[in-house]
């Protein structure tokens, strides 16, 4: 386990009893883990501007059944090079659509770049990326 | 399968232009499946602002081996009324971290409740989440 | 001025050197002030979900010298009974391209709204807006 | 004036429908005015991922009338190499507060770390930006 330090902060009254009311709406059990989790979430939207950067990616797609392109290229990333695929799910929404959530790591670049090829694919109609960079963990 | 219609879209030569090599570089088969998902992201973005829509998420956490409410809390969902717990998948990312992304559905207002209640739990150090509204696809 | 409070707070070594590496990359003075910030940021954000939260707007226009519209539309905005337009400033961009920047006051969902019809006129090409929560300040 | 060409696009009826009630509601005069729209947008978004792109911003603050240092770096930046500064505006929001709106041109990275500099000092409390590609206009 890493070693804990502690600093002080200083802050006006108002700001204070704002930030309190914030945190205990969202139910933190302590005002540090609450700037902890804002001190680590600037960190890695910061590192994620670097196309370089390490990262650990959840990539989103709704599409139809019969997009058999999308199913080809889930399998093409098995073997890539440049990203690990580390896992994938596949959920049925209704008649029509599917979600498949695919959980890739590597290089930010190389992350994004993927995420649209999968996106532009015929059959995919929606599709969104969440990237967390995982030095900041 | 619903039916399809065709429409003009007059656009000044440059911007088709510009338009042509961004959908080339993400390898998009034709110009309509681009305007096709352009639309469908804006109707999908634009659902999203009301509370009360249905939507899926994927929340997406890091967190370390240690925070047992993150497992109690993860267990009481699959029994909340608000929302309905599609799936999870766990992800170990490294000695001390692990991944985990967890498939809600519901109103959005819920959604984004339960997931600020996910992240601001002792043990998970990042969050983040994507919602789709279902009735744009 | 209103009074200033002190509080501690702990976090891991690793994760205060990797804050303490970005205060300084962005010149902040001191943790303090980047910390109060963080706070500032997420409360006002937090504001912005509400879509009966006062806030300040800045709508930003790239438009082409021809909206006539654009033009009889920002004047309506001066007598605008659910918005304030506090002040707009013009700017000649190239021969083909003017941008505008109007601060409104008013309520999240009225703004948002407004910005829209603007944004959607002939001739107006892109349009951002940005919204701070003022109870935040 | 450019040259105008007309393609056409299929897609389905009812996302035909969605998109139809969606631009009524903001008031597009047209099918062709919001889907150029969308296509400018996602263009100059597409540019702005480059620190490289020349691009217009606006930097929005808040900050507090006793901000000295505030206001000797925006008169610093007026004689920056980097940067070309094309206006600012100043209003007053209430006894403690005021906006300042500063429009910059140059490139996408210089300016992001000019913003981030002037949103790190003491007395400024919130501060946003926004960026348009001007080669997507």
């Amino acid at each position: 386990m890493s070693q804990i330090e502690r600093i002080g902060v200083s802050l006006e009254t108002e700001l204070l009893c704002a930030f309190d009311a914030l945190i205990a709406g969202r139910g933190y059990p302590s005002r540090s883990e609450a700037i902890r989790d804002l001190i680590r979430q600037e960190i890695s939207d910061e590192e994620l501007a670097n196309p370089k950067a390490e990262a650990v990616a959840a990539v989103f797609l709704v599409y139809t059944h019969h997009s058999t392109k999308l199913m080809a290229m889930l399998t093409d990333l098995q073997h890539s090079h440049l990203l690990q695929t580390i896992s994938s799910m596949h959920i049925h929404l209704d008649e029509h659509n599917c979600l498949e959530v695919i959980v890739l790591r590597g290089q930010v670049g190389e992350i994004n770049k993927t995420a649209e090829n999968l996106i532009s694919l015929k059959g995919v109609k929606l599709g969104r990326i969440n990237l967390l960079a995982t030095d900041a963990t």
